[in-house]
């Protein structure tokens, strides 16, 4: 289950294993926006992304019996980091899987935060296969990126910070990928204010939960097409349950308007935010939500990517 | 004079026309260095440079009579949009001499804030003219960009700042210019803490202060030769004096040094520097400054630049 009140207590368990990430406002964004908008920065959480949240809360929640045997996950991506870190924090074994195409960059990250990386073909079924033995073998115990209520529970951490720093929040507006952030963030977000409005945006190129949402029913998994390398998951059961019961709507923004809201947060708020940071305002910079005159919460959820190719030195997006 | 009853009395007069800076830390840039960082992000401030500071308590410090006139500079570059922006809070004209080969972007962004641009040749001596002749026509007051007591006061409130939250610094990192934020940082590092080390840092291709320094004279102007562009200043009276009787040492950067420092900000803070606000870091990455087992505060000066030409895709430099 997840609920306002587990939420809490996953902060209450979390609080001095992560970072309180600053919520930064600017002028000229706001002036553009006719909004006041808040922008919570996970990018500056541990390991660069709010999954540090999730994944700890998960691992701390392990019995000692459970623990014993150490974590499992697969994932090459910013979880796995998220999900090694907090293993190494509790002091026991993270078994991480990933496909042997993974950049090294990616792959020493995971190793010198003590996991053991177990390759594997790049497909999901290969993945897939590769944890049920490394859990067949050691008794690991799974930590799904978002398909898991612990996860999401973590996750929805960062929005209890941002409510207690802005409470007159009218409108929180968050990406979606598999859908554990979004879950966190409304129910925490309901909880505190149920007059609240949540919106999920998506980008036009992996739209699996925008249609979800609008038909009622999990879509099937077409292949994802965007430069927000995060966002490429698609809803699972307990996160379409939680989106359907606690979302108001679920919008979709294109890649040019994730590329052009991206550097405007780089230019104006002097941060670094990977592309699947950016959908939030690039929803309000494709006006795809009326902010006008609002008080908008967004959440900023990494800042990991590749400085060596950056969208904007390529011309294919633009 | 600058002391540091006139830098707090500048904390005063500016403290709700300016950002209060984040001080962020690293846990990473931390175990490499083997000391613990206290980065003072001036990237965050108005403008996006420390030169808000310096330029606000200089217009607010002019009389009535004085400001009636307005204010007049010549720059190009962050002290042009800081000194815009300070006119236009007390409601003033502001006049800034530009050479015409100014980008389009930085001319448009001081238009915006406000004040009226005079364009010249791109030399000193031209420059020097227009501001003299705008004085002559308008009898407007000259806001230097360093070489005046209250530009290097405002500068110095980024220090009372840090030390606020880090008050066991034993060393304070700067970069070098025109010297007027060391001076500010180093007279109000003194004053609060007698013991402190305040250790400037210019590129090697820019190394007026250095010479000056070590030389104890003001050295020649030579050309400049640095990505840090912010850095191409050269001391003056007032700045050399305060840098002799205040500062413990001056030490050189390279070219490398300073974009691979750069790039380990953006990677690890996630934050966006300039070049020249990289050089404090520069400085321990190539082992300029032993800071081991210290308590180190560093000022990242800015955060403005033009996001499509970073330095490391561009061979020349590395």
């Amino acid at each position: 289950m997840l609920t306002l009140a587990t939420i809490r207590e996953a902060h209450a368990r979390i609080r001095d294993s992560i970072v309180r990430t600053p919520v930064l406002s600017n002028d000229s964004l706001d002036a553009d926006a006719h909004a006041s908008l808040f922008f919570k920065c996970e990018s500056f959480q541990k390991i660069g992304a709010f999954k540090a949240r999730g994944a700890t809360n998960a691992v701390f929640l392990l019995s000692d019996e459970e623990a014993r045997n150490g974590v499992v996950t697969h994932s090459s991506g910013n979880h796995a980091a998220a999900v090694a870190r907090a293993a190494k924090l509790r002091g026991i074994p993270a078994y991480v899987v990933m496909p042997h195409t993974v950049p090294q960059a990616k792959l020493q990250n995971v190793r010198n935060l003590g996991a053991r990386i177990e390759l594997c073909e790049p497909t999901l079924a290969a993945r897939e296969a590769a944890a049920q033995r490394v859990i067949a073998e050691t008794g690991a115990t799974l930590v799904h990126p978002f398909n898991d209520y612990r996860v999401m529970a973590g996750q929805g951490t960062a929005t209890l910070e941002l409510l207690e720093e802005q409470p007159d929040l009218d409108l929180i507006l968050c990406p979606i990928g598999g859908g554990g952030l979004i879950s966190g963030t409304a129910v925490a977000a309901k909880g505190l204010k149920p007059g609240i409005q949540i919106i999920g945006v998506e980008p036009a190129g992996a739209d699996d939960a925008y249609r979800s949402f609008k038909s009622g029913a999990i879509v099937p998994v077409t292949p994802a097409n965007t430069i927000a390398d995060g966002l490429r998951g698609t809803l699972l059961d307990k996160t379409f349950g939680v989106i359907r019961e606690n979302v108001d709507d679920v919008v979709t923004v294109s890649e040019t308007a994730i590329v052009q809201a991206m550097r405007s947060i780089w230019e104006t708020l002097k941060i670094v935010v990977e592309p699947s940071a950016a959908v939030s305002y690039a929803a309000i910079v494709e006006k795809k939500v009326d902010v006008t005159g609002r008080r908008v919460g967004l959440i900023v959820t990494g800042g990991n990517l590749d400085l060596d190719s950056l969208p904007w030195t390529s011309a294919e997006v633009l």
